[in-house]
C-alpha cells in the first residue's frame, strides 16, 4: 500500500476568512499544530498519514451543524474523526480540510431501562458506556475489540465477537442525529423498536462512513446482562473441524454469544505474547449466555458436537476474571500476531461468506499465504462468516506491500466467488472501492452515487471514500 | 376517509403504441378487463378502489426490467403487486398507470440450509415458503397475519405476531434484487450474514413500498423450528397490568417469542365469533420457543411476573392443534371485530411506542375512544410496544367517516408525543404521508425525496405514495 496521492488540484489552503470564523465558533478548541493534525490524518490501516488542514473540537450538534455550513459557504472538507481506530483509511485527508474531533461530545445523555435504550453523543466509547450503564442490570453488547467510539462504529457499520447472538450496528441502532450536508439537523426515527415510516434513513446512515452526514447522537438496543456467562476453549485437528462444529452449533439453533476462530499460526502467537501453554493447533473460543440452566445445557450440546469433529475437551473459564484474560488475550491477538515480525504492519483482510463455504475459504486462504513468504494468522468471527487474515509486511519494502497487496485481492476475490463480501465490518474506506464495485456491480454502484450526489452536492462529507463521484 | 382524487391532470390514457409493446412482452398476461383493474385498485384500506389502466403479470425479473424500460419511454405509472393485503391505500392507481402483478413469480429459487438462508421469488407467500421448506428442519418466522407475499413484505417492511423473538423484515431480508426506476437489474448484497460494504442499499428498499425500485428477488434468515413450542392465555385485570406483565418479561431477557394483547372488546368479540368462552377482560397470548428444559424456565419465570401483576392462571395450548387453534383466532380477531358492526370498514391504526409508554398509550386511546360512538377494539404486538385499534366505521355515512380519521389522527398524535411511530408496520401508503411529516420534520423529509428524485427520475415508481415530490 504505496501512499495515497493527495488531490493537489482540490487540495488548498484554508482561507484566512474561513480561520476567523472557526476560531470565533471554537477558540482554542481549533488546532493547526502538527502533532495534532498528523494524529487526525492516520487510522489503524497501513497507509502514511495525510493530515487534515485543521482539527475542530466540537461540543455540540448546533456547533457541528455551524461548522458544516462554515465548510459549504467555503467548500472545505469536513472528516469526523472519533478515536481513530478505523483500518481502511477511513480518516486520511485527501483533499485536506478539516477533521472534525467528536471525542469530547461524550456524554451519555439519556438511559431507559425500561425500554432497553440509551442514547448518547457520538464520542462516547462502547467500554465508557458499559460501564456508565452498569447499575441498570444492562450492556450494549457490540465489541469490535477497539475501544471505539459509538459514532465510529455507527458509521462503519462495525461488529465484532458477540455479533453472532446479538447482531452488529445495522441491528443495535435505533436512531440517530445526524447534521446533514447542507447543516440541518435530522433525527432519523423515534425510539420505537420497530417502524415502517419512511424510507430508512436510520440503516443509511449507519455504514455511511462520513460520507452522507454527520453523525453526532446515537439511540442504541440494550440488553440485560445474562444471569450466567461461561467461556471455554477448544482446540481441534483442522480448521475445517472447527468451522464444522460451528455451523452445526448455528443450524440447533443453540444461542451462541461468542464462537471465535485462531487458526495455529495465531494461537503460537498469542502463545509468544502472553506465555500461555495452548495448543498451537486451530481453536474456538466460546462463550454462553443464558440463565444458569440454559447455558450448561448450550455448553453441553456445543461440547457433544464439537466431540464429533474430533475436538479436545473445553477448557473452562467460568469465573469472570478467568473470562477477562482470555478476551482480553483474544482482543490482542491483533497484537500478538504484529509481533511475529517485527516492525511490520498489517494488511487485515475482512471478507464474509455463507458459512457453508467458510472451511473452503480459510482452508484455501491458508493454502494459498503459506506459499507467501509474507505471514498470515487468521482470526476469525466465525458464527458470522466472517475472518480477518492479518498480513504481516515491512511498509519499507515495496516488494512486500506489492505481495500483501496480491494476496489481499486474492482473498477477496475468492469471498465474492462464494458470495460473500469484502468487508464484514471495517468498512470501505479508500482501501476497499475497487472491491466494492467488483462486489455489487456498476448499476448498484450508480444509486449509491446518486445518494450520494444527493445529500452532499459539494462533496465535502469525507470526499473520496466508500464512492467516487 | 373519502375517496381520493385521482389526479385527472396527470392520468392518461396508456398510448396505442405503449399497449402494442405490452401485449408482445405478455401476451395473454396482459389484461384491460374491468373486473382484472377493479381487483388490482384496491387493498385492504377503508378507500374505495382507484383502478389502474392495465395489470400484467410478470414471470421473471427480465420481463419487469423490460417494463419498466417501456414504462419511462411512455412515462407511465408503475405498482408493484403482491396479493393485495396492504392497509394504506399503498395499491391505489393515484395516477392511473399499470398495476405490476408479481404473484405468478412464486418460485423458490435456492434453499442453503447449511447457511440458514434461503432466495425466493417476490410473489412466494409466506405460508407457501414454510410449506416448501418444512423438510430442511427450518422456518421463516415473520408473520404479519395474512397471507402476504414475501415481496409485499419486504416492500412494506412488514413484522407481526413473532417479531418480539426474531425481528421484522428489516433484519431479516439479507439481500435483494431490484430493478430500478432505469429498468436495471440490481443485487443489493451478497449472502454474507452481515457486511459493511457501502450504503445499506438492502434496507433502502425495505420498507419503500415501490417507490424507490420493483423488488424480484428476496433472500431471507431463516431459523431452525424450535424443538420445542407451547402456547398459552391469560388474563389480567386491567390492560396495565398485561403490559407490565410485558415489560417485566422483556427486561428479564426472556427470549420470548410471541406476546399479544387483546382489549378486553376484542375477545369479546373473538368470542362471538369463535364461540369460545374467554373471560372477557385484556387477555396476553404467550408462545415460547426452544428446548424442553428452555420453554419450561421461560414458561414459569413469566408465569410467576403474571400472577404479581394479578392475572389469572395460564390456559395451555400444548398440542399443535390447539395451537393452531389459539392462532388462528388471534389472526381471525380482524375479521371477528369487523363483525361488531355489520357493514362497517376497519380504520386500523399502527403506532409503535417505547414500552415503557405503551400501557399509557393504550389506556388513554381505550378512554378516548370509549366516549366516541365508533366501537375501536385493539390488538397489541405489546412485546414491541406496538398495537391496532380497529375503528370501525360506516363507509356510506361521512360523519362516521369523519370521526374515524379524528380518533386516527388522535392515536398518532399520542403516540408521537411519546417518542413512537404513526406506523410499527403497515407502511405509509396514501394515508400516513401527512403523519410521516409530523414524525420526521420537514428536512428528513427532504432527504427522502432527494432520493426518491435520484432514484425515479420521471416519477414512474408507484407515484404518490410515501413522499411528495
Amino acid at each position: 500500500m504505496n501512499a495515497p496521492l493527495p488531490n493537489q488540484a482540490i487540495r488548498k489552503p484554508i482561507a484566512a476568512a474561513m480561520l476567523e470564523s472557526l476560531k470565533a465558533l471554537f477558540g482554542d478548541r481549533l488546532s493547526l499544530a502538527e502533532a495534532v493534525r498528523d494524529q487526525h490524518g492516520r487510522d489503524e490501516s497501513p497507509y502514511p498519514p495525510l493530515p487534515p488542514d485543521a482539527v475542530v473540537f466540537a461540543h455540540s450538534t448546533d456547533e457541528v451543524a455551524a461548522l458544516v455550513r462554515l465548510a459549504v459557504a467555503h467548500r472545505v472538507p469536513l472528516i469526523p474523526y472519533g478515536v481513530g481506530t478505523s483500518l481502511e483509511g477511513h480518516l486520511l485527508a485527501l483533499e485536506g480540510g478539516i477533521s472534525v474531533d467528536l471525542s469530547q461530545m461524550n456524554q451519555v445523555i439519556a438511559v431507559n431501562p425500561e425500554d432497553l435504550t440509551v442514547t448518547v453523543q457520538a464520542g462516547v466509547t462502547r467500554k465508557q458506556l458499559n460501564t456508565e450503564i452498569r447499575d441498570t442490570g444492562l450492556f450494549f453488547p457490540i465489541d469490535p475489540g477497539a475501544d471505539a467510539t459509538i459514532g465510529g462504529m455507527a458509521a462503519t457499520r462495525a461488529s465484532g465477537t458477540n455479533a453472532v447472538r446479538y447482531g452488529t450496528m445495522r441491528e443495535n441502532v435505533l436512531a440517530l442525529t445526524v447534521v446533514t450536508g447542507e447543516g440541518k439537523v435530522v433525527r432519523t426515527a423515534r425510539r420505537a423498536r420497530k417502524s415502517s415510516a419512511g424510507y430508512d434513513l436510520t440503516r443509511l446512515f449507519v455504514g455511511s462512513e462520513g460520507t452522507l452526514g454527520i453523525i453526532t447522537e446515537i439511540t442504541l438496543k440494550l440488553y440485560p446482562q445474562p444471569e450466567a456467562i461461561s467461556a471455554a476453549t477448544c482446540s481441534f485437528p483442522t480448521v475445517e473441524a472447527a468451522v464444522r462444529t460451528t455451523i452445526e452449533t448455528i443450524q440447533l439453533g443453540v444461542p451462541i454469544a461468542r464462537c471465535e476462530l485462531l487458526d495455529a499460526l495465531t494461537v503460537k502467537a498469542v502463545n509468544a505474547r502472553n506465555g500461555l501453554g495452548l495448543p498451537e493447533m486451530p481453536m474456538l473460543l466460546f462463550e454462553f449466555h443464558g440463565s444458569a440452566a440454559g447455558v450448561a445445557e448450550q455448553a453441553e450440546t456445543v461440547q457433544a458436537i464439537a466431540r464429533e469433529h474430533g475436538a479436545a475437551a473445553f477448557e473452562w473459564a467460568s469465573k469472570p476474571e478467568d473470562r477477562s484474560r482470555l478476551w482480553e488475550a483474544r482482543h490482542n491477538a491483533y497484537f500478538a500476531c504484529l509481533q511475529l515480525k517485527p516492525g511490520c504492519r498489517s494488511f487485515t483482510t475482512d471478507v464474509c461468506v455463507p458459512i457453508s463455504r467458510l472451511a473452503e475459504c480459510i482452508t484455501e486462504t491458508i493454502s494459498d499465504t503459506a506459499r507467501s513468504p509474507l505471514p498470515a494468522p487468521i482470526l476469525g468471527h466465525v458464527g458470522d462468516g466472517n475472518f480477518h487474515c492479518a498480513i504481516l509486511a515491512d511498509p519499507t519494502r515495496p516488494d512486500e506491500l506489492e505481495e500483501a497487496e496480491r494476496l489481499n485481492g486474492r482473498i477477496v476475490a475468492r469471498a465474492l466467488a462464494m458470495d460473500g463480501t469484502c468487508t464484514g465490518e471495517h468498512g470501505v474506506g479508500m482501501h476497499k472501492m475497487d472491491f466494492l464495485r467488483d462486489e455489487h456491480g456498476d448499476d448498484a454502484l450508480e444509486l449509491m452515487a446518486r445518494i450520494k450526489r444527493s445529500f452532499d452536492p459539494q462533496n465535502i462529507l469525507n470526499p473520496g471514500k466508500i464512492v467516487r463521484v
